[in-house]
């Protein structure tokens, strides 16, 4: 493992180093005070061992991330039956996009997108009190993590709702079609503080492993869903979770990935690792410009890539 | 490798005892009358040996799975000045659609789909011939597939011409942005004929097994490409390769695949094998109905997704 | 005239008379209960005069034809700048498409679709109170019909509200753009009063005279806008007032009209008269069922085309 | 009469003296050459009087304006079943674009855009040769001027084929939709060859005299169509003649017109005149800059808007 630690150090070195930082996010006001010279990164295999570099245990706005995990409780509430309220394909459009929902009559293209992620969120809200769903959320999140120091930023929460304006666009055309069961506004207030977790890139990398680890928790021993659907939510990270760039990072990375716009980036290299990168300036398409460029370096020097 | 075989025979049989086969293809004329009542499998393994089943020494129109030699020929000309004439993304829009080629200025979403094919081809045309660029990407098949015996069906070739409507529009969208070098009748001719290879799928599948093993051909022990580009026509292949059944392929199947509309498809298991698989008859999407079954049933008997 | 309201009586009875009346909209719920068995006409002619026939003094929800009148209000207010903010193109899409706002930015294709009233009312907004520019716009209304019996049904306007998923997400579109100096919710509660404004076709009728007599209200003799300013609105009316069937309406008909869901037809013979139709059941397309019929009819008993 | 002779050149003169021309069209090589310092106006006064100025009986190529006479022509020989194949509706879109044709399954939405022209020249090919064609379309529009002097210019048609790729694509999606009859070959040749027709703006304002006159030529007195049919393409210039400037047009203008990419544009007066106006520069949306502002200031000045 020392070696392994060596060269993470060193490529978070290299990317600290770098002049480059990308551009912090500025549409959720809250998130545009983060202090763009900071690089984490936090590998976990499926051993259960973590090995980390730079502000790995800085803890950042997850943001899209926490999708996968709220699709994961999803999945585990009502299985299969959400694929008949959102489907698994990429979407050619940004994240924020209108124009599909028109076309396609209410079904988000798959739970990623913005749509899509509100789809799974008005399933986990079901009959509750969106203050409890957050909080089962959250819950889970921790019990994943293994790890009762993880943190909903209200204040993250709260800015973002003041500017949601296309979120409150897409949830009423949900709405609008007969997808949602709950009020557009309690669907938006789930969303925006499952968006609104804080948590490190050793705590996120960890959090994840099942995903790399055929559904089950190594550290905890515990199976969080079986092997089959583990391959499945891989398969959506890897197809639709950099939404309109899906392609070109497949092509370039090769892992199933999920990235956030607080600068986060979660992936997996299945049967054997989960990565959690961090650095918060993003390139154009909106994703960590160092954590993209550093996931690419480790994936070409370990040969992590599905593909061969 | 018994006991592999007789999984296969065992496939084999299943699938030819199902009475749903699927619809054969109606709008390539020549195309329909090919007899539903076939199923053939083979698969190549990174060693060099193949085990077959079915109807796997049938030779069929291999239709749009040739676009992937096609592609590794153009990275081999031109290599990544590919990418300023075609994009890598997997397309929203069915196979044959023309609008995103409006809205995107005429650059095609990825090689795959007809219009970024018809990019593929008029790099191989250059400065030659039709003729010329036809026989040169048949040669490369025979390579690739070490079997001099493969040819070109030009009865379905001219038959495609004659009810090829959408095609010509798309070939002169292309030329109406400037994004063809040669006149789209030339393009098309290349096209309709490469489309025309007939294999069987013991010769697909060793054909495509360099996408498998790395970039080397295991039986001629020659590198065709590089790791690196090995693994990104795979990551194609598995974002793009189905069009816009792309992503419910990948969630289900989890494999690089390529289909056609003559009922075969290719597929590759990374390190492990290729696969080809071919059955008349289609499913609404277009690709081998009883094929996709049987891809599917064969991934989850071995563990085989790319996805853990 | 009195050949004039034999006719308009003959007209009504013939309306009455047919056993299709179109059905009643039902997607805002206070509107589902309104009697289908009604018709009225009332036509005013440029020297003031008014004949009228059926249910021509029954009050009914004139809906979108209020957009014509906050139209002309946000003109005598900002004049030609808020041509910066909509523009004046007919729409091929549904009048809630939120499509071409995506693609276009934020800038209504004109203002009679819903976005694009969303911006004329935010412009009568201003600075205001809601309550105060729903009073101004009633007040404006009165002033046209010379009619102080005119009200706004609330009863109509709140059931709106509760079920406009659609406008919920235009209007916060806008705002994503921009394009709106208030907050969606007070704009929508301008838009959904005024829309809930009630008044009969012999109020309509003269309320909209101007518009045949080159701007000036001939009852009262006041000018209300520029005969150049008169003749743009009824070009609006003409190229964009039914929507996505305007094309087929100027076929058909030849004059300048704005529909309303509450089953109102409102129309100008330039220089000659105004006419306004009512009967709830609409056609497929949302307009008065009875009320395109009759229109088509007189205006071909009439000659009144403006296309000659 | 001779003050109408004074006003218009008066006009002619202030457009010949504007620094500013616009740009002469260069997609069709041909045209490239045409001096743009050329201004040419002619009014024919429904009694049959024409009053003309500048370069009025310089000939040029009239392109879309033929789209007039050929749809007069089809709605002869099939009458309304001419609708069951082009829509009656503006388009959003530009007039070549193919986005549309897709959505709405090979309807084009109006007989102006190069689509729905592609049609009717379909239905005037049915089953003859495209050089009969060509020849009973030449010989109605000089029926129509009463002058056997008009040609059609062969090398503008010829060097539009050589790249109209765009209208390829057109002609050839509308036969995927089996929206045909002919071959796509034959009918772009007919397309390009009636766009090809030269006239003097004297020809043309007599050409389209019948528009203006209800349907009768009042020269020679014969009846071209039925009042109720001149009305409906009256209707249908106005609403769908200037693509997707067509409300704007109708906002500044206020009649029904037709412009082509040679710098003509024909106008009616219903119940008035006719009007053609010719200079080569164009504006940015591909109508005669000159002509257009010319347009303008003679409506205003003559108060001849169809909106009162």
């Amino acid at each position: 493992m020392s070696d392994y630690r060596d060269e993470l150090e060193a490529l978070a070195a290299r990317m600290l180093a770098r002049p480059d930082k990308g551009a912090v996010a500025d549409y959720i006001p809250e998130l545009r005070h983060v202090d763009s010279q900071q690089f984490g990164i936090a590998v976990a295999s499926i051993d259960g061992e973590v090995v980390s570099a730079g502000h790995a245990d800085e803890a950042f706005s997850i943001q899209s991330i926490s999708k996968v995990f709220t699709l994961t409780l999803a999945l585990g509430a009502i299985g299969d039956q959400l694929w008949r309220r959102v489907r698994r394909e990429p979407s050619a459009d940004p994240f924020n996009s209108i124009i599909q929902l028109e076309t396609e009559k209410g079904i988000p293209r798959n739970p990623f997108i913005n749509s899509g992620a509100m789809i799974v969120a008005d399933v986990l809200l079901g009959t509750h009190e969106p203050r409890e769903t957050i909080g089962e959320i959250l819950r889970f999140v921790r019990f994943l993590a293994d790890d009762e120091s993880i943190v909903i930023d209200h204040h993250v929460a709260r800015s973002e709702r003041q500017t949601d304006f296309r979120n409150v666009a897409l949830a009423n055309y949900l709405a609008a079609f007969e997808n949602l069961r709950n009020a557009p506004e309690r669907v938006l207030g789930v969303y925006a503080h499952h968006c609104a977790i804080r948590m490190s890139c050793r705590q996120l990398a960890l959090a994840g492993l099942f995903l790399a680890a055929g559904g089950i928790n190594p550290r905890t021993d515990s199976r969080i869903v079986s092997r089959e659907r583990a391959r499945r939510i891989n398969a959506l990270m890897l197809t639709c979770g950099q939404y309109e760039d899906s392609g070109d990072f497949a092509f370039q990375v090769g892992l199933p990935a999920k990235s956030g716009v607080g600068g986060g980036i979660f992936a997996t290299v299945p049967g054997r690792a989960s990565i959690a990168v961090w650095s918060p300036g993003l390139n154009p398409s909106g994703s960590s410009h160092l954590g993209s460029i550093a996931l690419q370096e480790l994936v070409a020097m370990r040969g992590w890539s599905v593909f061969g």
